[in-house]
């Protein structure tokens, strides 16, 4: 095996899931996630240091790092009730971007190829790029919509010379035909970021982008019903992009481009949630959290529990899927227990 | 006088009330309320530092450190009103749990037993244990309910191979019969622990554990009202835990085992209040305040507005007892002044 | 020019706005609003570090620094639609609160004579005093009400053998005229302070105050429009005053007097749009943020946005007028771009 | 008794050592030392905090605060073999710097003529003017040489427009004709301030200023032994005033003006330790300790060792000049015991 | 295998050495050196977080975590050259330290009992007598003496109640005659601990301790001298206890009980290398790293480059030994090569 | 004028230097010094941050920001006896690193071309090869020999797939024929890297390399001596290149690649002094300060003055060179004044 393995720091998988080599298929071959890391920085345009994200994100918990983690609300063991897998880092020279995205583009199709969902752990949010793009060539392009969490549209066009940046892969990706602007849900954007003239492009691509006003003067829920429901129309998958800085920078400190006035990490935690559990999720990444910036790793402890909410409601997800049950929100923890 | 003061820095006392001294009956004869400090982190399962808990609580105020708080929303002073003294710190080798734990339980049993409320000040959970049990000692065996914000249940059963731990207070006070299983309440449970097995206990123990989803879903002040009947059937007295991580960990940054999405600060105060007001409450601790993790002394600061919180309202519930009033929360702060 | 510039650190502008010079009104004859720094902590009475609030407020934000920011919100720019520079900081000597008073005070009326609104960053809020004064000297004494975010009343008499101080500014409003006492509208108070002498004397002066309770009870939409109302009640201008404090010390940890149970960011921020978007106002100061005490700058970033915030509502504001618009909340974000 | 107290935060004494009020005279008759608090930060021309300086250095110790610290290099117990108290702090309002340096040196001058030494514990080098002139006016203006461990000559004329402030008392006592500038010795100066003027002005004084350059170049000893000598020709007493600036930022970070390339910490304590022993010390002051920029306590770690190896020191020298011995910084640590 | 791994966080290994299990003798049958982990606090009488020592020492390191470390100064590879495994941590419940302590002290003697040298990463230096003791019951009772770097003494006698603390491993060590009391050698002793009593009775057990007063005086390579000779003086073996807190806070900032006026980081990493290269030592600990009081982790990169300077004076002093060679210092690095 | 200006936060100059434009020859046609911000960490192997070190350096100081610092030690003021320009940032996008050190080579030859001396502010220390180069192309290759104060040789060949980052940019400057091999004198170096293939590398190239056992062994002042002949052998300029991380970590933490056991700040600064003084400096850079990793800014201070004390020693050589003077490290302060 010649797994590569971490880029920074020991070399260790999320929460102690089983490693895996993505040069040797047979290691995942049975899979039903496998955890990719991204430890990029390169295309940060202010505070940098998501490069120490996927190691932060693999250890932010206080329990034993055992693969396990029964979730009290959902009631299934997402580490356990799935096949997860660890790949380890891709290589990615922070000082190159355009051959470090390539690589985890490729990175990504292989596991998308194998039938299992990567999920991404980031960097910054050029990495959206490479990811949705990966999966989207197994799915089909424009077959997979993104749903995707931020304070920011990410939809710039070329910035500091370059068409690569972690303000631009929305961008990208709607012109390169992987996904159609019109399967493209922004949640909690928010701020001064971007002007008109790009505005007026996403409102050319007929892309759908709920700013906080809205989500404060509609509802959160009532948004995100309406934004699911667009996600499923002509498209048999999901990818969802989180990035840390949708959460207020009060509880989120820890990131490149904090933008205040966002969500709550409950509200956070509680749209992924819906989100996988209620639609067909075929790739995730989660992005953006930026140790150097954090206090007491609370950021970096967002980052972990968005990805355990996500493996948690995909978990459950296919058991009431195969069982013909609905998760009921209202249920006492320990009825039936 | 032979106050052992504090364990650590200078001896001091909450906000400037006086100070007594355990084994000087005299000094706390007529006490409403006795706070006494368990600087104790010996059996915390991951980050320690609650050992100065008790310190920083006591210290954590812009205001002159006097021996008053005149509460604006309850309009009564609660370190005047009541009469309320602090009894330093008991003596908690944090490489011993069970000598220490047995010392607190002798210090809040002296409280309790002369009348007063005892307010603990933690110090990591572990100290439940001898907290409520010292109270449920005076106030009989199965006589007082446990109303526990928390974001953990705190039911783990033996772990590093001690049956004493900051996971484990709650399972042993219902198997030593201290506080009755179906008078436990547990408000804010969250994340990946317990497991299986252990909540399977706790059903068969009929305790009430409210998990955020439900909250969410319900509304606190619903789950609240539901709790609090329970806690007062068949129960002369309830006793309350206040672990610190019950609030999300952007709020609350220093404490040992933060989890996401929790209350906020808010919440919390808002709870506490209610609990104080509507029920008897006969015991209160503060936990799992850690300063090593806190920033700007923000959770040092919430610890000791949560111990303010509670004496506001005890001592309104008192004085409304009295005179046949009850507590608007719509009245405006400036009328009937 | 002899523009002052910068009393601490490089001399800079407001994310860019053109620099101005008091003492020259050529430099500043065609302003809408006019930015002055008072870097100033001599009047707090616990952490200070509010010096170099003026400094952190005009940096924090990680968007080039061009002097343009158009909101998504509101679909404005508010420093390209509104004439908007930064006369850089007036000399405050921590050391001496009268002299330095009185150089603001004359600052801000030099500002708002020439017709321009003056938005004060502080500072601590001993600065209130000079600021509101300022403005009423020109609008007329008792003709400009005050909306005022805070966790404090900040209506102390005389605190440590002096007439002015950061908890004292209303009461000195009051007494001198500037401001009618009940044309004082407080938002967020919280906490132990002040004590009921001070409670009376408040109520006297027929001010309202909104404690959270009543904000949480109530709702804080609805008290914001019955405040607002009584506002423009024989007014023509409002003052705003923003302590960052009114937010919860969890998402605003760099100030000096921390209350915890406060609004949250997003709660803030849509109260200030609220306020400058429905009310004719005339001065803003926003107070209270302390960089020694804050985190990866989400404090001072906070004390940005409400900035902007407050100067896109200003620009919409008077958008609408002039084309007799209204400004809908619902509007999703690409609808007519 | 009606002993003020502390200004910010509990009343707690220097490490525990008895507490006296300067308004009873009685309550420290028989004193050799005592303490005074000045938290102070009014006149700092750059980071403040040095208000929380007092109750900094009075906590930071990891040993319990028994009012007994025996020393192991000196053998002496500063503590308990000189009769210390400590009278809290002196009210100094931070917007009023005259006020608050006038009861400053009347609080210094109560001590002073008391026949005890004073240790102030700052605040901002601006109380140095009435530090030294409170010993003066007890013991001879002019009588009283000033040995000066500091990264700055603290000589400026008007600064801010005040004659007051932190960079310049050193100007203000030669004018004043409290202390004789040819017995200023100035021990660490280094960097760009202040400018020629000033520098010809102190040349003219025929103060003795030793610059890090000449420190490095003739070794610290050597330059110590040659201000010593000056520093006792017609004087009687010397006062010590130590800024912490004068050790490097690496190891003192919590200051307000921090200059690197000073001296180590050991260096420092051992330069304490000889002026203390070898001269006849009256007065001391400890100043510039700012714990909003310290980190994990280190500076003010520092400021109370500089303190307690002052007393020893003092301590030593006492018990030396008394028995005809004389210390030997070769002796083993258990030899003779 | 079943190797126990790490108490918290991630298992992973010293900078990527091999993993071995001490239950199992075939997985570390040929190792020079086996690493434990002690992740313990129990014993620590002020700031705790050592528990997260071992981890944070592992992990310290810019470079790849590939088990490779050639030394610019030695020209070995203290991690090549010799055999050298990470048995991870052995269980150690803070909450009680009489078990945990025994756990360590099978640990270190199963390692030393194979032939190979243990080095413990602590944890506090409570563990100093486990670790000595192991080593001792291999090498013969009084047969090691002891090298300790370390600003306090480490001799009390019972303290919070127990005989067991990180300020009493040394006594204990030597009533146990594990270790001659005149064998011990102390180097950076300082500040004001232990009293007198202590001291008596450490000089009838005729230990050689250095405080820093004579190291300066003396020099600190002419003192190491000294004690080398002595250690070797009737014994066969020497163990060497690092422990951080010699260095002086300003540079080591991260640890439990830190006591100005220390040595550098230079000098420390040139008296351990001096140690291992001259003397035949069977064993290491490096103890007080505390994680939580940390900044940018400089303490924990000092910590790992002190174990690195141990395995490299170890290894070449192993080949000078077998190639009749002698290290110079004053060889240029390129010379040679 | 087109300035580009800052690339990250307001545009601002070196403690108020003027500004200047590289793209307008006028702007600094009678510059001596003109510096350059390069605001890039694309090159980082480890911690990113050092984009943020230009405008940290520029900041970093209390005393007024008005383009005069005169030097207490050496009696000039740098930023007025020099004719120094800022020219702001050139851009830098840290995801193309070949892009971004063509686009600095060619500033800096800008610069050097002019005659004046580029002084660029990093960034990490991949852009030591753009600097030397640009100032190698004006004065000759190979003419031009380089002073290296580093913990690290920087001579790595290829590493992440990349011949370019911030191990190996003297290994290009050699292999390009800009610096002769045996012209480059590497001042504290220390660790574990490179390993043995490098240095082999190094040796053929005739390097002379002092790692800090040589330094210590013989003195740092001799090794320095013994230096700087070698540099003006055949050599008519000299390159100074510093790399904060010479210093130790306890003392400069806010850096990438912290390794233990370095220069202190005094020692560095001197070693700056004696450079710029005693050789015909030709160009600087100071490297790798990361303001994320800093603590009180105490990293950034220690930069900025590294900045001064060469603009001070290169204004003193001037002046001592036309007066025929030479300066003495033994004159006190202020004689002569």
């Amino acid at each position: 095996m010649t797994r590569y393995g971490a880029m920074y720091g020991p070399d260790l998988t999320f929460l102690g899931v089983p490693a895996c080599d993505l040069s040797d298929p047979a290691s995942f071959a049975d899979a039903d996630v496998v955890i990719v890391g991204a430890p990029f920085d390169g295309g940060t345009s202010h505070r940098p240091g998501t490069r120490f994200g996927p190691s932060a994100i693999r250890q932010a918990c206080y329990l034993p790092h055992d693969g396990s983690r029964p979730s009290l609300a959902l009631r299934v063991d997402g580490l356990r009730d799935l096949r997860v897998y660890d790949a380890g880092d891709v290589e990615m020279f922070s000082g190159d971007i355009e051959r470090s995205l390539a690589a985890l583009e490729s990175a990504v199709y292989t596991v998308s190829s194998s039938g299992a969902i990567p999920i991404v752990l980031g960097g910054d949010h050029s990495i959206a790029l490479p990811d949705a793009t990966g999966v989207a060539r197994q799915h089909g392009l424009g077959r997979v919509s993104l749903v995707h969490f931020d304070a920011h549209a990410d939809t710039g066009d070329i910035e500091f010379g370059s068409l690569h940046g972690h303000g631009q892969p929305m961008r990208r990706l709607i012109e390169s035909g992987a996904v159609r602007g019109d399967r493209f849900l922004q949640i909690g954007l928010r701020g001064y970021w971007p002007g008109p003239e790009t505005l007026t492009w996403m409102a050319g691509q007929r892309m759908r982008s709920y700013e906080m006003t809205e989500l404060v003067s509609r509802g959160l829920d009532s948004c995100l019903s309406e934004a699911f429901a667009i996600a499923v129309d002509e498209c048999e998958g999901v990818f969802l992009s989180v990035d840390v800085d949708v959460v207020d920078p009060g509880m989120a400190p820890g990131t490149g481009t904090p933008e205040p006035g966002g969500l709550t990490s409950r509200q956070l935690l509680d749209a992924v949630r819906r989100c996988c559990y209620e639609l067909p999720v075929v790739g995730v990444d989660v992005v953006e959290v930026a140790p150097p910036y954090d206090h007491a790793d609370i950021t970096a402890y967002l980052g972990n529990r968005v990805v355990l909410e996500a493996l948690s409601a995909i978990a459950r997800r296919r058991r009431d899927a195969a069982g013909g049950q609905r998760w009921d929100p209202h249920q006492p923890l320990l009825d039936g227990r």
